[in-house]
């Protein structure tokens, strides 16, 4: 996609300085800048940047005056960051209503309704009784089982597999080869030492607005549903076990775990690499370190918390902070029992 | 797929009292039913919710009592727990059953022998010289390669990517995009400081009655066969590397990583996010607790381990019970050594 | 595919001592072979198994003298361990060749290129503008979105997922349900609770000669690329956040993550399940071990770290060491404080 200079400063209500008939195809920090490139200087330590850029055009605050000549053009607006972001967004939502009709070879199942303005790529796989919401995108190579229902302008990507009776939400974006739905993990110890299949009868509920990242996966419930509420992220690789609930605005880094039957809060804020055990609560706003392992709920909302097993954030630091003086306080506790031994001797 | 009272309770054996006529189509639990939905009671705390549930029908006891007025249909079987189980299982069964016969389009390579009963969906493909067994199901957009054997009543389930040579057992599940038999990571360093390939001419032996969860990995051996016992279950994004062999009725939950020519027991249970080094052998009946890290072979079986580096259970949380204390020994310390200095002066 | 013993000490420059008309189809070490095998026999510890191997033929070195009677067939060569090396990298390479052509349906966009002799896979997906190099083999049910580069000879398995704008050098391989180019985990915190979408409109370039395990996710630059360069080799189920640059030779271990604009340095090891935070730079030839987390920029080259959170790896060992210790520590102060109580009294 490309727009030319002008287009860009009418779209930002913006004043050129320069020429306004350069083509821009993409978009470039300042300082990695190359011809056909837009950047912004919002920050004054970039301003040497705008001297020397390749880029072929930079959005600069309506206030900001040259100390040195500039060659590159300049699009004086209110605020160069804001308008940058909206920009980006622009070309962005473009950028998605690039794809739509239907590709073939696409399967679509019994009874299933699709709105209008959807893209269907090719290998796509829509089950039976389906009911598609308006402007959704379904990439080639998607799995939708039966009985399946997507929110309008929900974004399936390529590989993603989304298992029979799963209900996704409006504006949802299900990154590439995630899995939604897939047999929770459970299973009957045996008298003999087998472990016999739970049935894994539910499904899952993802809400509006909400972000799966790529090669995740999210299990069906047991009884009942695994519930992912509105706005929640969740990055790539995490892992999100059978009947959990993530609450709304929740956020959830790479590669992260949490176990069947957890029940995690609002605004809760869950970094890379976690792993959360099962049947517990958690309650809003707690903070979960990296690569920490979080085995007993939280009740008082706010909290922070580090480690494996994870501790409150500062007593955990303090006693990290102690193990790496291990030696130094073997060393003390040494000399004391060198003094001790002398004074018994005395 | 829908049930009437009447037709469960003969599935059960069991005996109505209420409307043998309502149409169920789905389970809940007591406390969450629904209109559609068929619940059970058989511990007498969830008494009190066969008064207000909105399920449907409700299996009991033979010997329950209402206390109160029920206006849910009940049906008395001999054992609630177990008929419940019964028809959630018979449930997942039909449901099953529920996909047939080849969709198109679907690809299947020269010289390979299907079975009676199989469903292949659209998108999936199968390559050369594979046998697949009767009754077998292979969801949409999976990929079989070359000489796969499939055992009889196995289910293939959408994305999975079985490679070259891979032989699966019979009854076994593999859930989405998981992938079985990718070229193990092994690569010679070289004088110059790259890596060359070292071929990875094996495959993989995955035996009767296994599950493999959802983008889960297991490569194949380098040379012969990484081989999954009789009965194993692994969860969800776990990695199972080259020439790994994981012993009969052993459990594994998800994320966690099994490295390079280790041998795992029977009946061992892996907890979450855990990582095991490669080159060493683990006995059967072993339990390794959650993101634990073991690092050397274990020769004695039962035994149970946590931490990384792994130690035995009980000492490492004798261990991280003192970590916790450290700031609190640190201040013995401190204080004895404020006495000695007293002491030295006197 | 199969060969004579024949044809292989042809390929060799060896000499048979035995049947030359058995055909050979498989490689198994000699203590594990089958009829059909052929095995090698380089270090005299494994001599023993060269009298009771079942594999069909043994590569032995020229001045290997039999002590006892062989029944399988010998090959005499220079080096037997180099000789083996040869013979399974000829045999894989001319697995890879099995593939050719265009198997149907598949998907091509407008205007794409695809050179010479290149196999592309059933239900496998290209979009528009892309341009595909000579000898490339594309498995099925793989999608490349738009504006795609592949360079010769590269192999992209079943089931992996190349966004928009990705390019990816010669000679690499994309390992089964790779997702490459996804959007970034870029999030910004609104006033009411809520996170906005940051677009992600950068893309990923893959240098030549790399290998990217199966599930693994690498995702695309906010703005700019994320960088993987020549030589690296990714195991599986490995993380690689936005923007960032991994260097030449760098070799990363199955389960790991590194966040968002980090550099790692050249030449590095990255072992299994280990995290690195966002915005760091980590010198050359830096070794970091199985379930670490590095929080740090590293600038000094060569080092090796450990631990959540990583320190240098001896400290990290010793400090381990008395952690272990740490229940007999606490006697020692105890009995220090008794001593202590003791001769206050005196």
């Amino acid at each position: 996609m490309k727009f030319t200079v002008s287009e860009i400063a009418q779209m930002l209500d913006g004043t050129i300085v320069g020429d306004e008939k350069i083509t821009i195809d993409s978009a470039a920090k300042i300082e990695e800048g190359r011809p056909g490139c837009i950047s912004f200087l919002a920050n004054s330590k970039y301003e040497p940047y705008v001297y020397s850029t390749l880029s072929s055009a930079v959005i600069v605050n309506k206030d900001f005056t040259p100390k040195k000549e500039v060659s590159t053009t300049l699009i004086y607006v209110e605020n160069a960051y804001t308008a940058f972001t909206i920009l980006l967004e622009e070309y962005q939502k473009r950028l998605s209503q690039n794809k739509s009709g239907v590709e073939q070879p696409c399967f679509i199942g019994d009874n299933s309704q699709v709105g209008s303005d959807v893209y269907r790529g090719a290998f796509s796989y829509i089950g039976k009784n389906c009911v598609i919401g308006d402007g959704v995108k379904i990439y080639p190579n998607t799995y939708l089982g039966d009985n399946v229902t997507i929110g309008n302008h929900t974004i399936i990507h390529p590989g993603a597999r989304i298992y029979d009776n799963t209900i996704i939400g409006k504006n949802c974006v299900i990154l590439a080869n995630a899995v939604i739905g897939g047999a929770g993990f459970g299973f009957a110890p045996q008298a003999d030492g087998t472990y016999k299949s739970i049935p894994q009868l539910g499904n899952v509920i993802i809400e509006d607005d909400v972000n799966i990242g790529s090669n995740t996966t999210i299990d069906c419930a047991t009884m009942g549903s695994t519930i992912i509420r509105q706005g929640v992220k969740i990055d790539n690789l995490v892992q999100i076990a059978h009947n959990v609930e993530i609450g709304k605005n929740t956020v959830i880094a790479a590669q992260s775990g949490v176990s069947g039957s957890t029940t995690v809060g609002e605004q809760c804020v869950i970094a890379g690499q976690v792993g959360v055990v099962g049947h517990i609560t958690i309650a809003n706003n707690t903070k979960i370190g990296a690569q920490s392992g979080l085995g007993k709920s939280v009740k008082k909302e706010g909290l922070s918390f580090s480690g494996s097993p994870a501790r409150d954030l500062n007593e955990h630091l303090r006693s990290m902070a102690l193990v790496r003086r291990l030696p130094e306080m073997e060393e003390r506790l040494k000399d004391l029992e060198r003094k001790q031994e002398t004074s018994d001797f005395q």
